[in-house]
């Protein structure tokens, strides 16, 4: 009995700790004004966004409005961030649409499941990195990879999207193929399509620019007017689904959304057979994480905009139920979208209970308005799509990467170059991989710089860059990298290298002030060169080793054998060395010559 | 033409920096009488080593004997180490067995020609690396994963050739299926086999231990024994064989090395189709791997005991020339081998001509040797295995590294279990594995210290180590890591949480000697820094920028942004922020305090 005393109290505890409890206790009639006035905004934002994303997704459009109920009240329950509003995104849908084509044909059921299932998986893999407090591994998407990834997944999102706006037929994960199928395709042009396509991009296009401008000019408050701007896909569903109907443009080869289920559906468990997961598991990783990645930096920024901090392991929480809830709902993965939290923030959403406000209303949605979405044209959703995604793409990353850092250049170059060639999940993973490979490169190759002393001063300054005092009986040499098994035979060769050269030399000094680890590698190494100094009567002396490190060497026998000594600091070593160096400089300073 | 000349002068001063050009400008008959002595021993300690590793390769002995040969003589042409003696080795020859057993049956005419295959792959791809000079990749084999892959690679191999001492049938290529197929074949085992293998073994092993002693009984010098001790195998076998024959233990059932094809085989070129290099393509890369380490450590090791030097990227040539040579010339992949090249190099080898001579001397032995081996029980050559890698065996490198560092622990008994369990392919793949993410992880997590001034000097320590001076003002922490993309939100938080803390704080100053890098993410993480603490009326400075560091940031709009100053020294830092901290201190020293 006592256990199950103890894991109620567990179990009572973690339970406390929900961010529900946190805001729930302030709130009041003020907050839920706010709360609901955000809900019927974001709920007019989604409606569109819902089935477009849905549809570049491959999945039937209900999905995406089903994506926009459950994991907002999940979200909402589990979630460290006020303002964020998860549901279906376009890198996300994109990339579903990658995992799930290669098992099923769009327009099965087969399809449909699997997305469900990816969602769950996707969910499942969060929960559990929440549990463990694997946040980190979000870190190792450098924010220049993930830009590349994201440009790259808009250009190929906006070029998936053409085809609909042309009415015709064409396929592809990557540039190229889509390229190629759109040209091939190009002589079933739809010139209704078209005309639909166009006018309604251009209408969301001058929406994003000029309805603000005017909306003020016709008196609104900038608020107002800013949040009334956001809501112009809504109007441009209503006006070509409109003109669908009057003109009959069914008739004219016009593809529209067509029957939509009316009605909400009841909550599933999708089924997971092991063949299924192990097939999705590579895709649910990565959506995961770039899912992850995306929502904690939208809730971040919005965070800091009121002084609010984000746990980003209570997000993977949050995340991960609000997946497993869409799986349950009959969406698929969703994740926190930037457009839609900024207008949730704009609006005036206090606590996630907007979010669940948002929820009913979407459901309210799905069950009244699906009838109206029969004369849609999917050219609209598109042209939708374009707008949103046009603004994710921005090349100057590839710019400022080059002039500031060449390696963070290639990780860049080569994410966005992988991504366009050869899809989303290889694109990101090749970020990924060559930001960790570069970084490895830089560190095996450490700067290492031979350093003197700064007349009149206690510094020690690379003799190439200032005008410093050396002597010929002392190689002072600073490294400027942790010393471990990518670089411990390349500092081998460079004193190796610097002594030969040296006949004169007596004491080599290491000074540690960067060395944050010297791992069992390199101390192998330094034990070689301590011993090959040795042999040709050079004493090692070191300078600045940091505490937790001094604390690992003193563990171990090298500084028993180390030829020579080890120093609080560099002036300390060069004065027991080579004291003539030292008087020379004007500072009187008593040395206190303590041996560490 | 132009071109043509250029080409030929290019390949021309190429050739005239081959090692061959200098070590033979002074080869003269003192040197030629040493390497011919020394090739003479050479080639008695090699022929039961290479038959011996043949076998564990699963390949015709003559095979070994064949990668004896033609190695050794591109090794004299094209490689840097004056001592190292190339051919068969035991873990390259249990990889070779790995790689090979994966696409052929044992005793196929396709096994072998796959060997060959493989000896070829991996030769161009050491001339690749030669090339592109790449031999740094091998650094990223860490020391600690290359002692617990040699240990658990012996284990395997040691156990693998147990079959041949109990005369039984067993395969498998880790270390459970070899214990099961071995205990369940118990039923078969022959006496006589058992007897010759147990028989050998202990000879073996009392060689190792007590030949030397007794030679030098029998006042032989010590040199001499100690040469002698080695070239104990060729006794066991020359006594084995003789006993099979007298005894006619082909009839009781020993298995015999048996008919040997005479002479030498004519030069052949490897046929590799893409199906093959494709197959072959992984094992090939990690045995060019582990092959390179292990000869170049042998290389540098024998090169430091003479004063001499090893040039890796020579090396690579070398290997990849041997490997080239070994498959034209019937053999299978091959590197230098530690017990060969100490023995090579203490008869007193002074030139890879000592090679070349060794090489005809195998050669000689190929040809008329071949017949006699006809009644070797293999269960010699099993023996001779076994005692050869029970010395590779070395536990204690877990006992040092748990010591040491966790970290390389995690690494090394990671590398033992996979190899152990899973095969040696495996195993190293997951040590260069887990090393890499055990460095992410631990810079993922930087350790960054609160700082005071130690009184009466100039210098900052750790708050928690040393009794230190600071002010309420001012917050100077120490970042003890690079900052990159895998850490940068990590110190986002850690000074988020710091300010929280402390409102009286004014200044915070990043003390960077330990930065060596800050890449794009890093930057974009300290612009928000700067930024929110700027918010917060809190000055974000800098102090003891490196200076590579510095060039870099001084091409950003990063330092135009700062709220604070870059300073030289953090001294000079609190100086300026805090000017009665400094004057407490007992120092006078002038202070410019230059902004950098």
């Amino acid at each position: 009995m006592i256990q199950r005393d103890q894991i109620v109290s567990q179990f009572t505890k973690r339970l406390k700790k929900l961010p529900i409890f946190d805001w729930g206790k302030t709130y009041n009639g003020e907050t839920l004004t706010s709360d609901l006035v955000a809900a019927i905004i974001v709920t007019i934002m989604l409606i569109p966004q819902s089935l477009a994303y849905a549809l570049l997704a491959g999945l039937p459009p209900q999905m995406g409005l089903y994506a926009s109920i459950l994991p907002l009240v999940a979200y909402a329950l589990f979630g460290s961030s006020r303002a964020l509003a998860v549901g279906p995104v376009a890198v996300i849908s994109l990339m579903t649409a990658a995992a799930v084509g290669k098992l099923a044909l769009q327009g099965t059921e087969e399809y449909i499941f699997a997305a469900m299932a990816l969602a769950l998986i996707s969910g499942l893999m969060l929960l559990v990195m929440g549990l463990l407090r694997l946040g980190f591994m979000a870190n190792f998407l450098s924010h220049p990879v993930i830009s590349g990834f994201i440009t790259a997944s808009g250009i190929i999102i906006a070029t998936s999207q053409l085809k609909h706006i042309l009415g015709i037929d064409a396929h592809g994960h990557n540039l190229a193929e889509l390229l190629t199928s759109i040209v091939s395709h190009l002589n079933q042009i739809n010139p209704f399509t078209l005309v639909i396509g166009i006018a309604a991009t251009a209408f969301l296009f001058w929406v994003r620019k000029g309805l603000k401008p005017l909306l003020l000019s016709f008196g609104l408050k900038e608020r107002m007017a800013d949040i009334l701007a956001k809501t112009g896909p809504v109007f441009a569903v209503a006006i070509t689904t409109l003109v669908a109907f009057l003109f009959g443009l069914e008739g004219q080869g016009v593809a529209l959304v067509g029957a939509v289920p009316q009605g909400l559906p009841g909550i599933q468990v999708p089924k997971l057979d092991l063949e299924l997961v192990i097939s999705l598991a590579g895709s649910a990783a990565l959506i995961s994480i770039i899912g992850f990645v995306e929502s904690v930096s939208v809730a971040q920024t919005l965070a800091a905009k009121r002084r609010q901090r984000i746990d980003p392991n209570q997000e993977l929480f949050g995340l991960g139920a609000s997946n497993v809830a869409s799986a349950f709902g009959g969406g698929y993965p969703v994740t926190g979208g930037f457009a839609r939290s900024v207008v949730n923030f704009d609006a005036g959403a206090r606590t996630p209970a907007a979010g669940a406000f948002t929820a009913v209303g979407i459901a309210l949605a799905t069950i009244l308005l699906t009838p109206l979405l029969f004369f849609l044209p999917k050219a609209t959703l598109a042209a939708t799509i374009i707008v949103a995604v046009m603004t994710l793409v921005d090349f100057s990353i590839l710019k400022r990467t080059w002039n500031y850092s060449k390696a963070d250049f290639a990780a860049v170059a080569s994410t966005m170059v992988v991504t366009l060639m050869w899809g989303v999940e290889l694109g990101v993973s090749t970020g990924v991989l060559v930001s960790i490979a570069v970084h490895l490169y830089k560190t095996s190759r450490p700067h290492a710089a031979i350093v003197g002393l700064v007349e009149g001063t206690e510094h020690f300054r690379n003799i190439d860059r200032h005008d410093v005092q050396t002597t010929p009986t002392v190689l002072s040499l600073r490294v400027d990298e942790s010393l471990y098994f990518a670089n411990a035979r390349f500092l081998e060769d460079r004193i190796y290298d610097l002594v030969a050269d040296q006949p004169a030399l007596k004491h080599v000094i290491l000074m540690c002030p960067a060395v944050n680890e010297i791992d069992t590698s390199a101390l192998e190494s330094l034990e070689a060169i301590n011993e090959r100094l040795g042999d040709q009567d050079v004493k090692l002396h070191f300078s600045e080793i940091k505490g937790p490190v001094m604390d690992k060497l003193a563990k171990t026998d090298f500084l028993a054998h180390l030829t020579g000594q080890v120093f609080l600091s560099q002036y300390q070593a060069i004065c027991t060395v080579a004291p003539q160096t030292c008087n020379q400089t004007k500072l009187a300073t008593a040395v206190n010559g303590n041996k560490m």
